[in-house]
């Protein structure tokens, strides 16, 4: 086994070289299951993953489609992102949408700085359920982040997604058309479940630290969530659910 | 300082002792400045800590309430759950709300073997942040995990919560007289917002993997959340968000 693509996986842990190569790894068995086969570079195995038949089956698969090395468990162990590595990691082309794609959407999520990549890739994951398109402006986490991934259960691969600048992405929901909210606790602010999202709708969602940064504000109709308890506000991904889940609602038919 | 307490603070790493000394330790600054200063025991800092107003400020308003001892950053690092400690940590008496507590909410929210302590203490947040009162069953994360404390964002210090029994649980709900809802996919299942939330009702989620268990199902009337997307359903915080959002909204005047 080429030594050279060990040491692919290895550097795909850091951002700069996942954009460099432009490719990711999906790690552990319900993800590497949902990769679309003609985005798979290569893939690693260790012998103790073939341990059922569901786990053999799908090394079987993913051989018809790229080349699968198997390697020693300590091996994997280094280029895992996890501490319980499965055993299974696939090394995949990183795809992107086109606005015009994203634009098919009724409601387009954006996150603007949301750091945590625990909270964005749960955010990846309610948009595809929710059937979203997704823009991620720039200064937030990399959604290609191993960790994105993981919490993304997969909606890396399904969801619609653009990378923008906060300027482009202004221009172009304006130029489409699109209603621009922003989620912000502010006394000029609409309560959510009163807006009426049954037109096309790009949600915004900043930082738990931060909120939506100010030039965006200016441009968004403001949008939050009552609340009556008495610790901080909402977690950003549960904000999230909570405001695309009512949109959602709206047009239900 | 009396070594003893450094071994407590060590020994509320585990479950077994946080049950059995009736502790858990609360740590950082903004989760330091919410703990109810009645329920603390004693606290720990390191002189770095002491470097803004707002940090000072706080260690002198709670040498008022507790003994507080400083301790070097090396020490403190032992003790702490968290890789890059902020320097102050609390020990604080757990406290458990009655029955008759949680039965004067609306809304109850119930988690049937919710192992996640991230998610744990994301649902308690949410539900803390819409006044509702929380019901732990047997089987779930222990909720004052240094984790969920974490991610409960202060909730713990002021959500009404009990633990009980499934079986408990249900007579509870039964004799009072509220609703018993379980979040399901299933096809007798009805959607969550065409249900009628208007009435006193408790809302169960169970684990991703397992959802709720057979016995409360039988006993519980199924929602669920449609969803368009090709991933696995929803995570199961963000499907508490989602459910529970829809039912104070309905309620809301």
């Amino acid at each position: 086994m080429s030594n050279a693509k060990l040491k692919i996986a290895q550097k795909l842990k850091l951002k700069k070289y996942r954009a460099e190569l432009n490719l990711f790894t999906a790690e552990g068995l319900r993800l590497c299951e949902m990769v679309n086969p003609s985005q798979i570079e290569f893939g690693f195995f260790t012998a103790e993953f073939l341990k059922s038949p569901r786990q053999i089956k799908l090394i079987e698969r993913l051989k018809n489609f790229a080349q699968m090395y198997e390697i020693p468990a300590a091996t994997f162990a280094k280029i895992s992102d996890t501490e319980t590595p499965q055993g299974i990691m696939l090394i995949v082309r990183q795809k992107i949408s086109t606005p015009e794609e994203i634009l098919t959407k009724k409601i387009i999520v954006a996150l603007d700085a949301v750091h945590d990549a625990g909270n964005l890739g749960t955010i990846l994951r309610t948009a595809e359920a929710f059937g979203c398109g997704m823009a991620v402006l720039e200064d937030s986490a990399d959604i290609f982040n191993p960790k994105v991934v993981r919490a993304s259960m997969g909606a890396i691969f399904n969801l619609p997604i653009v990378k923008l600048s906060w300027l482009k992405f202004l221009e172009l929901m304006k130029s489409a058309g699109v209603e621009i909210l922003a989620a912000a606790l502010d006394s000029t602010a609409e309560i959510y479940f009163e807006h009426n999202f049954t037109g096309k709708s790009a949600i915004i969602f900043g930082s738990e630290a931060e909120g939506v940064s100010a030039e965006i504000l200016r441009a968004a109709k403001k949008i939050y969530i009552p609340m009556s308890g008495r610790a901080e506000s909402l977690n950003v991904a549960q904000a999230a659910a909570i405001i695309i889940s009512e949109a959602v609602r709206q047009n239900f038919s």
